[in-house]
Parts: structure tokens; C-alpha cells; sequence
């Protein structure tokens, strides 16, 4: 499964496999895909580079990337204290009775809420660069619109290829201006956050829309049917998120939360707000359902939100309090029913995207090809 | 394009067309595609009969399909009367406000509003069908779940194939269940009414959940690589309904709606319950923001809604009320950018067809047999 793009970066496959965990990213690539470190739980730069030091000795000298979350606005002088201040006292009351109410402990004295808000800020995907630009990364995504200019400079500089997740083809045009080098065009049954639009349609929008640049689909994705639909599309690969969640590899500390994800089917999912203001694909819950209840307060705009449920979700994954246990997936969800090693869902999405080839190549009458 | 169900039907293509338009149905089964006439506009059974009597003049022999909207649910000896009394005075008040406040003008005196509910009513389809056994139709495909058992036993002893529409993988095997042959799979993108699942995901699981059933995609699809995407996630054929709106073959009866079509991009659709209590994507419109609007009264359940706006939605069209006038239509209108003949339409689409196929061999690396 060779395109211009996985040639260029030197893999096998044209499979990009986001994931937060190393061990996942690692394996990836050893698969002969490319994985890619999600990097917003790292808020001090020394856990990064311990992480990347592992990946280093782990990937046997195949190609890895790293994701940051950089917003494309700029908020000066703003800290995580000033953006507290913000949050209306109703909404931190809303937060106190659901939890109360599903009986949620609290966390221990002096026990930090694991999920941060500040990794999400400029500054700290700054100080990852920082640290990441030491190691050999052969790609950069941004999350959350274009990185500046500046950052793009650097990572060429360094010969790092930029890549940007985009939900329209708007968006897409406006990253290939921006100067990266590689769409992500996250459609709508994307885990995460994701736009309206569904890949089928949105996939050659963006293809079209920023040629020659190369565009990989992401959102909906998880057997070799759907790489081959998705190369059929015009892209150059695929982006894989949600599938590694269900992996050996993978290392969500929570046995109850692997269990709903395995158990969950493609419309046990919700597009929400609930998670960091902004539309995000997740498990549907009655924590999701709280915040998207019309009788309720409604969500903050990012980056209240995210702030403000930090705790609450920490809580709710710590003790798992399993009505409310959730976390970002795709649609995708419904095809992920057994835990496998990395290695066996790569074997699997190649095997199956032979399958797919064939087929099309039998229906489109080149038979006498195969 | 061959798969095993376009055999089985004589087609060239699989490639099915869903059209209100009498002459848009046939040009489809002219150009080797399967032409599937909606049939829920005709509330007299003689109008429907003079319309299958112009397609067998105009389908040069070819194979062709009805469309029928029959509910699952029977609802005994209700009237039209005893559905207008079940809606609230507040909603009326609704719909008259909201029409004053654009100066939409009143139909003239005796003026029929053209968009009835009528059709949607289990009788008004049973005589539709009294009608349609009468001509060689080669398939019946029910909008709104299975049809009941004793018309698809009539169906199979006039050699007519079933096929029902389907939002999801239980969805579809309700379907296998009751006794149907083909699924259409209509994906989230798709005009009209859709759930929520993406065709990336549906497709797939809907040709899990029913196999060896045929599984037709629907939702997204408008272009010859969109048609190859859908095969290779095991479709057996494409549903293809909005892409022949701007047709110059269809007759919108307004060039306005025509015009909005053309301009429209992929975002500018919503799925809303607006046009018939149910989920349906269309154009965004004043019109449904008005009904999504949260400080509305929001909209009545199926049946009710389509009768509440039924006039209304008549007098927007015949006014041609540029900010209310909508149409269902789904995702990929964004792609509908100029009038053209079905069959110049039909040429873009296998060409599309083959060159995504050109496409995934090379990246398949099986480029030594092309």
C-alpha cells in the first residue's frame, strides 16, 4: 500500500496511527505503518523526553511523528488561574451535583486531576517542541487549526513534514496557505473533535480542494475496506485514531472503560461539547448526556469547559463510575470487539485491504488483471 | 460495473437512481443504470398509471424500480381530519407568524397545496401498488421500514425485487428478518431521512449484519470514486438520489431552488425534523432554523409535522421565498455545481469509476496488471 506519501516518509503502508500512548506509536511503526505520539498529556517537557527517549530505542529506526495541540489563536499573558476566574459558579455547582448524585468520590488529598487543561495552551506545545525537535520526528500534526508560521519553519527546517486536521474543505484550503505540508481531513464519525461533514463527502472535497498536497482520511476508519474506500477517495493514507484504543499496547488504566469500548456498537457515540466546549465525538454517557440536556446549564465555550470537568473526569476515570465512564472514539467503536496485539489489527487492515482490491478489480471487470 | 445483483437485474452499471422525475428514472435506466421513480407525490393512482405508462414508452426496455413510502407501523381507520385535529393551535400560530414575517403570500382560493401528506398513508401506497403490479417493474423499495409480509409475497409473485431503506446494522437485519432482498444503507450524509451513522461505517456493517443479502450505499455518494469507495466497503451497488436534482432532466419547478441547489456547498444541508417530524437532512434554511430553533415550540411526531407545514411548504415554493426555500437533499450537493444531462452526469460517474480504480491498483501495487 504505496503512496507518494508513505514513499517520501519511508514506510510500508500509508497508515498513520495517532495514539497517546508509546508503546502504541512504537509498535505502529514497527508494523510498518507510521505512528504518531499524541503529546497533550505531557505537561512537563522531561516526561516527553523520557517517552521519546523509549520510542527511540522501541520503533527499530522506522519513521514516528509527534501531535500537539496548539491553538491557532494566540492569548497573551492569560493563565490557567485568570481562565478559572472565569468559570460562573452554576456550572461548578452542575459539576458538584452530578457527581454527587452518581456518588463519585473525591480525589485523595494533594492528588493531582490527571487530566490538564494547560497542555492545551500555547506555550506548553511551545515547550514540547522545544523538545521534541531534539529527537528524529519525521512529522508534526497540529489538532487545533495551523500552527504558526514560525513553527512551520522550524519543523522544515528540520526536515519534518507539518501536518493539520481539517473538518471542511475551507479549513483544509486555509492550512494549505498556512504553508503545511499534509491535510487531515477528520470527518464527521471521527473520535474527537470533528466537524459535520462525513468523509465520504468530505475526503475528495479536501483532495480537491488543496492538490497537489497530499490528504490523509481520518474519521470512520478501521478494516482494509475502509483504507481501500478511502485511497478510492483520492487520499494518500489513512489516519487512524480510535482503533489502537482497544489494543494490548494501549494503556487507558481503566479495565471498565476497555470493556464499554469493546462492548459499545457505532451509534453508542455522541458529538459533544461536554469535554473541552468544543464539538467532540465520544462515548455517549449520562455524563455527555448532562451536558447536552436542554434543562441543563449547557457547556462553556473552550477552554472553560475543559477546565472546568479536569477534576470530574479524573474522578470519574479513577473510581470508574461506569455510567458516566467515557472517552473520545469514533464511530469506528463498533468494529473494535476484541483486544489485539497492534501487530494482529495491522495484519488484519492489510489482509483486508487486499480483500477490498480484489473485489473492486473483479466488479470493475479488470479480472483478467488479477 | 457488474456486481452480482446489477446481473441478476440486466443492468450495465450498478448504479441505482432515486427520482421523483418520471424522465430523470428513465434516462438513468437508458444510460445502463437502474432508475427507481419515488412515487409518493402521486396521490391519485390514474396520475401514477400515466406516469408508468411514459416510462415504459421512454426506458428503451430497460429495467426500472418504484419507490413507495409505506409505514411500518398501520394505523387503522385514521383520517387526514383526525390528524389535523391532533395538532396544536400554538404550532399553527407558528407557521402563520413565520410565513407573515417573510410576506410569504396566501395559495390562491382552491389553490391545492401541491405536498400532501396523503401519500405517506399505508393506503394511499397499497393503491399505488395496485397500480404498479400492473407494469413490469423490477423493484419496490419501501422509505420507511419493511413493507408488510403480504406485499412483498405479491411483490415476489410478480418477480419483483424488495429493497428497504436502512439507518443502521439492527435496522438492516429487520429488514433480512422480515424477508426483503436488497438494503439500501443510507448513510448520515444522505438527503432525506437518515440516522446518524456515516456511510464509512454503515455500509460495512450493514453488509455484515445481512449477508449474503445485496447492500446498496447510500448517503454521499456522487462521483465515480465515491461509487468505487462504496464497492470496495462491500456494497453490491450504489443509491444514489440527491445528484439528480440539477439534472436537466428534473423539473423542480423552480428555478430558484435550482439555483440554491447549484450553489450550495457540502455544509449548507441540516438534518432536521422541519419538513416531517423526523430526522431528514435538506437545505438549511430560515425555515429550519426556525423549527430548530430551542426558543421555538419545535416540531410535532411523524405524521403531524408533514401535515402542519404541508401548505406552507407549498406556498415557499410557489412564492419561490429565496431565505425559506429548501429541498431534501444530502451532503454531497456541495459537488452539484451545474446542470447537466443525466447522461453526461452517468459518463462522469463510470469514468470516475475507472479512474479510482486506476488509482488503488497502482497504490495496490498490482500496477503490472493495468
Amino acid at each position: 500500500m504505496q503512496t507518494e506519501l508513505s514513499k517520501k516518509l519511508g514506510v510500508e503502508h500509508a497508515i498513520f496511527g495517532f495514539t497517546p500512548f508509546p508503546a502504541v506509536a512504537a509498535a505502529i511503526s514497527r508494523a510498518g505503518g507510521f505512528g504518531v505520539l499524541g503529546a497533550v498529556r505531557y505537561t512537563a517537557p522531561d516526561e516527553l523526553a523520557r517517552d521519546l527517549d523509549w520510542m527511540e530505542e522501541h520503533v527499530d529506526g522506522k519513521p514516528y511523528g509527534l501531535d500537539v495541540v496548539m491553538p491557532a489563536t494566540k492569548v497573551e499573558g492569560v493563565t490557567e488561574a485568570d481562565v478559572e476566574a472565569m468559570i460562573p459558579e452554576g456550572h461548578r455547582q452542575f459539576v458538584r451535583d452530578t457527581l454527587a448524585k452518581h456518588g463519585v468520590p473525591e480525589l485523595a488529598e494533594g492528588e493531582a486531576s490527571g487530566w490538564r487543561i494547560t497542555g492545551w495552551m500555547e506555550q506548553v506545545a511551545r515547550n514540547q517542541l522545544d523538545v521534541a525537535f531534539d529527537y528524529p520526528i519525521r512529522l508534526l500534526a497540529n489538532a487545533l487549526g495551523s500552527p504558526p508560521a514560525d513553527v512551520i519553519r522550524r519543523a522544515h527546517d528540520h526536515d519534518v513534514l507539518v501536518a493539520a486536521l481539517a473538518g471542511s474543505a475551507r479549513h483544509a484550503r486555509k492550512h494549505a496557505d498556512a504553508g503545511i505540508d499534509i491535510v487531515v481531513a477528520q470527518g464527521y464519525e471521527a473520535g474527537g473533535h470533528t466537524g459535520e461533514i462525513a468523509s465520504m463527502v468530505l475526503t475528495p472535497e479536501a483532495v480537491d480542494a488543496v492538490a497537489p498536497l497530499p490528504v490523509l482520511a481520518a474519521g470512520g476508519i478501521g478494516s482494509g475496506q475502509q483504507i481501500a474506500a478511502a485511497l478510492a477517495l483520492g487520499a494518500q493514507g489513512v489516519w487512524l485514531g480510535s482503533l489502537w484504543l482497544t489494543t494490548t499496547e494501549a494503556d487507558l488504566h481503566s479495565p471498565a472503560l476497555t470493556r464499554k469500548l469493546l462492548a459499545a456498537g457505532s451509534g453508542d457515540t455522541v458529538r459533544s461539547r461536554a469535554l473541552t466546549g468544543k464539538p467532540a465525538r465520544q462515548l455517549r454517557t449520562e455524563w455527555t448526556d448532562a451536558w447536552d440536556d436542554p434543562q441543563g446549564p449547557g457547556t462553556l465555550p473552550m477552554p472553560l469547559q475543559g477546565l472546568l470537568v479536569a477534576e470530574a473526569v479524573s474522578r470519574i476515570q479513577k473510581y470508574e463510575v461506569q455510567e458516566l465512564l467515557g472517552t473520545p472514539v469514533g464511530q469506528i467503536v463498533g468494529r473494535m470487539n476484541s483486544e489485539r496485539s497492534v501487530q494482529a489489527v495491522f495484519d488484519d487492515l492489510t489482509r483486508g485491504f487486499e480483500q477490498a482490491v480484489d473485489r473492486v478489480i473483479r466488479i470493475a471487470g479488470r479480472g483478467s488483471q488479477s
